[in-house]
């Protein structure tokens, strides 16, 4: 792509790959029994560019914004959930804000692009673009600038993150009928049915899940010329899915590592992937979660998730948790004895 | 079971259950949402008997003994790694000290039957019953009076942990050969065949694999006739498995949450519930180890695991990476907004 708004995102240098395996097998235990952690270890170390990786300064953004498609009875919820979660965060009880706590994360909560005034508060990042989108089965859900506006915005916390410390980031996402959303992008760029797609997202029963199916063939039916990453994502998208796209595609160009969290964020993902494949080389999978799609999706990405805790709330959650498993990664790396130097006898 | 050094165990009072899964229920969030960290939050709070529950002063005991059996070539570590990986465990190097300081546990090892005389070492206990069980194919592995002492033994340290404020406890083990003592437990108290069993531990080839299958075979016809838990744990357990079995019952006769590892110490559980059912009430399940017969045993106690992250590591390592999960459990339950005070119209 060449729009100046889109961040470039080199590959990662694997010079040092086998080096950081070598440290891996070295250390004082069986050879990959330490699974998943082990290759998580190695990514870390490979974005940093260092045998002694670390996670520092956390950062999650969650993003919210309202769907015009909500018009077309796809979500149990009403609208106006979504700036009642959004002031649900911002008081501190929601499960984000537990699990952030937990875990060391320095959350944010961004208006990307809700139907609502919010006061000022200090948790709350105003980037709107506008009070969401418009119904994607009328007009295009957001235009081109729109879009463009949303990555650019979504950069600009990225960098700020980065010049605060954080060298790790993730993504939350709150949007009544954001599913529905989510399910349309997939199927577009995996070419892939509404049925295929549609699930049960926060709790839609089957008559919901139908309708959203309906909903997602007659987008693609409306929209099956559209072959422009950039044009799917603005006819199609989510002001709140539209600013995670362009803020990993930041954080990869800033070399930093992305936890991607569930169904929501992963669609972000697939379009950024469409924008700039590269991206997926900073990238861990946190959790898989219930939503059938999910599932679809990770298994286009050839991820294995950190987690498979039957999540399905969204906000981040999933990325949230995931933290202490990738830290435990990082600390294995540093700080295991190995069999060069800790005077146990190898199986050999 | 009439022994005296067998702990009694109640199971769980019930009469809260309901009155914990509507407060679970009534949180911010779709009802289900967050999965198997619901589950644990039920669990913890009917075991404290409040609906607020907290995790304090988590202990994590690693047992260590070495096993008769490495005489029939069942491991491709020769029987020396034991002392010398309680040494690694000692010197902080291991990858059970990376995670248990990661996740807050406070780290014991324990000299249950070492073939090797330690020097005092703040974080070591010797609990040594004798240097080593015998080789349960010539004669039982140990007597039942030392199996009973390594009983009496553990328990004094789950009490003594108590004692020091913990609510929440895991074991690990080391002992080079034990997934064949494992191994043969799970065979001999579920009917399976030593090919049903029998695994890669911490990397058996096909050959020691084989082995190991053929040397449970033969246990299994020489003890044929036992039916006694307390004969069958003597005659083909290990000292670190004993003291691991004991240990659990006496920490859910204080009514504590037991964080159970892997294999070695699913079998340990195996033993336990044989001679007392009820145990089973205190535990979860840290992971999925790589180990075949783990499945085949979590299956058995119809387990979710929380983690499944291709472990197979020993040590303890599981069940201490699944400690900030469970706190998360906690922490959702105590800290999340409900639909009843948070503001948020539900989707009914």
């Amino acid at each position: 792509m060449n729009h100046t708004s889109i961040p470039t995102v080199s590959p990662l240098n694997l010079e040092s790959k086998a080096a950081i395996q070598h440290k891996i097998d070295q250390k004082i235990k069986p050879v990959g029994s330490l699974g998943l952690l082990e290759s998580i270890a190695l990514k870390v170390a490979l974005i940093q560019e260092t045998e002694a990786p670390e996670i520092s300064n956390p950062h999650l953004f969650v993003f919210a914004a309202d769907h015009g498609i909500t018009a077309e009875g796809v979500s149990p919820f009403p609208s106006e959930v979504t700036p009642q979660m959004v002031l649900n965060f911002l008081s501190g009880g929601a499960g984000i804000n537990a699990f952030a706590n937990r875990h060391g994360w320095s959350l944010k909560v961004v208006d990307a692009g809700v139907n609502f005034d919010f006061e000022a508060h200090p948790l709350l990042v105003d980037a709107k673009v506008k009070k969401g989108t418009g119904n994607f089965l009328k007009a295009p859900a957001m235009s081109e600038s729109e879009c463009l506006s949303a990555f650019v915005k979504a950069s600009a916390l990225v960098q700020e993150a980065k010049e605060a410390g954080a060298n790790t980031i993730a993504f939350g996402e709150m949007g009544i009928g954001n599913t529905t959303t989510a399910s349309l992008l997939m199927a577009k760029v995996l070419g892939l049915s509404g049925t295929e797609c549609a699930g049960k997202g926060t709790g839609a029963n089957e008559a919901i899940v139908a309708r959203k199916a309906e909903v997602i063939d007659l987008a693609l039916e409306k929209y099956a010329d559209l072959k422009d990453p950039l044009a799917i994502l603005s006819a199609m998208g989510g002001l709140e899915i539209a600013m995670v796209c362009g803020a990993m595609l930041e954080a990869a160009a800033q070399r930093m590592l992305i936890v991607v969290d569930g169904f929501i964020i992963t669609s972000a993902l697939l379009m950024a992937e469409q924008l700039c494949p590269e991206v997926l080389d900073y990238c861990v999978f946190a959790h898989q979660s219930n939503e059938q799609g999910h599932q679809k999706m990770l298994k286009h990405f050839n991820a294995t998730p950190i987690l498979q805790l039957g999540l399905r709330l969204g906000e981040g959650t999933g990325a949230a948790l995931a933290l202490p498993m990738i830290q435990s990664a990082v600390d294995f790396l540093n700080q295991m004895n190995s069999f060069e130097t800790g005077g146990v006898a190898t199986g050999e």
